[in-house]
């Protein structure tokens, strides 16, 4: 698990250093955090287009921009002092629409063949269990960074499958083996912030 | 809307008072309130159960037999004052499991039509965002009671359109159209909550 986190960090740093250098271009074009937030957003939704179209590669690029912007936004808003309530909200609401339009667009990929239409909504549905359980508990008064199937490595997956399906000799399958992967991290992640829960508020003594 | 809402409470007072009998029962028995959100969370199973074997009437009644579980637990954990922060948490964790287990039941039900399986995701979607905005807003330290297209009434609609369907000059058609007015109105509650968000960020100063 340690190797898995110095890798983990590894790749963060990796990708947070490629995002770095437009980040302060932006900040010098005054570009605000919110307007980052709506392009990746945008992006997004052109991901979850392209995945209805059939055109997964393209649609996975389109993701890893998303995420990119994602990364950015955060970072602009601190580097410019322009971090909100209102505006950490909207980000994280975006961000889960964001993630609904992907999945929707990958349903209508596969809605000829009902199982992976349903591994798509279980997919989703666990994405946005991840984010609804942390949120839910710290309208509690807990924090829950916890689970380790968060949303940046359930993305690389995504992208990564959806770039490979475009090798001829791979095809579909990797993105549907991705999808039912996804559907488990992110169910499993949801598991392991209730166990966190529940831990923190029996050491607080509370039931 | 003011007479939309005095009928709502009309209705929710006699749901409640349904509910209140059962729960004193309950409570004389010592079942504690959390058995309660779990036999909730099985209904809700088996309603999604029934909808993917094609049986939407025995699903509906499932369905309403949850919400009576949701609205019994929360009274039972007041009256033997046993609410908890780890029992909220779990409560509204398997409410929202719960509705995932409904909507995949769905999606499979409807697995043939595409359009209507994307319907029950973006209907899923909606319901869990409905959910999100309020517990994200919470937790940065905002009410967000607010949406016309809340739990209860969108439960009412998906009740009263699966026991329909069972007549015969009825048909599913009717399970299809409130299944598009769910997404509708899980999406729209969500944009009423960040709308109210913002306004309450804007009226404390913060941005």
């Amino acid at each position: 698990m340690t190797a898995y986190r110095r890798w983990r960090r590894r790749v963060e740093n990796l990708f947070l250093a490629a995002v770095d250098p437009p980040c302060r271009l932006l900040a010098a074009a005054g570009v605000p955090p919110d307007a980052v937030t709506a392009a990746g957003f945008v992006l997004s939704l052109a991901a979850g287009g392209l995945y209805a179209a059939g055109r997964p590669a393209a649609a996975g690029l389109a993701v890893l921009l998303a995420g990119a912007c994602d990364a950015a936004d955060g970072m602009l808003a601190r580097r410019t002092g322009r971090a909100g309530v209102f505006g950490a909200f909207l980000d994280s609401t975006l961000d889960r629409l964001g993630e609904i339009a992907i999945f929707a667009g990958l349903l209508w990929h596969f809605a000829d063949r009902p199982p992976l239409a349903l591994v798509c909504l279980l997919a989703l549905a666990g994405a946005l269990m991840v984010s609804y359980t942390r949120a839910r508990a710290e309208g509690l008064g807990l924090d829950c960074r916890v689970g380790w199937g968060q949303r940046p490595e359930r993305m690389a997956v995504l992208v990564a499958a959806s770039l490979a399906g475009a090798l001829p000799v791979v095809g579909d399958g990797i993105l549907a083996a991705a999808l039912v992967f996804l559907a488990l991290a992110g169910h499993i992640s949801m598991l392991q912030r209730v166990a966190h829960v529940r831990r923190r508020t029996r050491e607080d003594g509370s039931k």
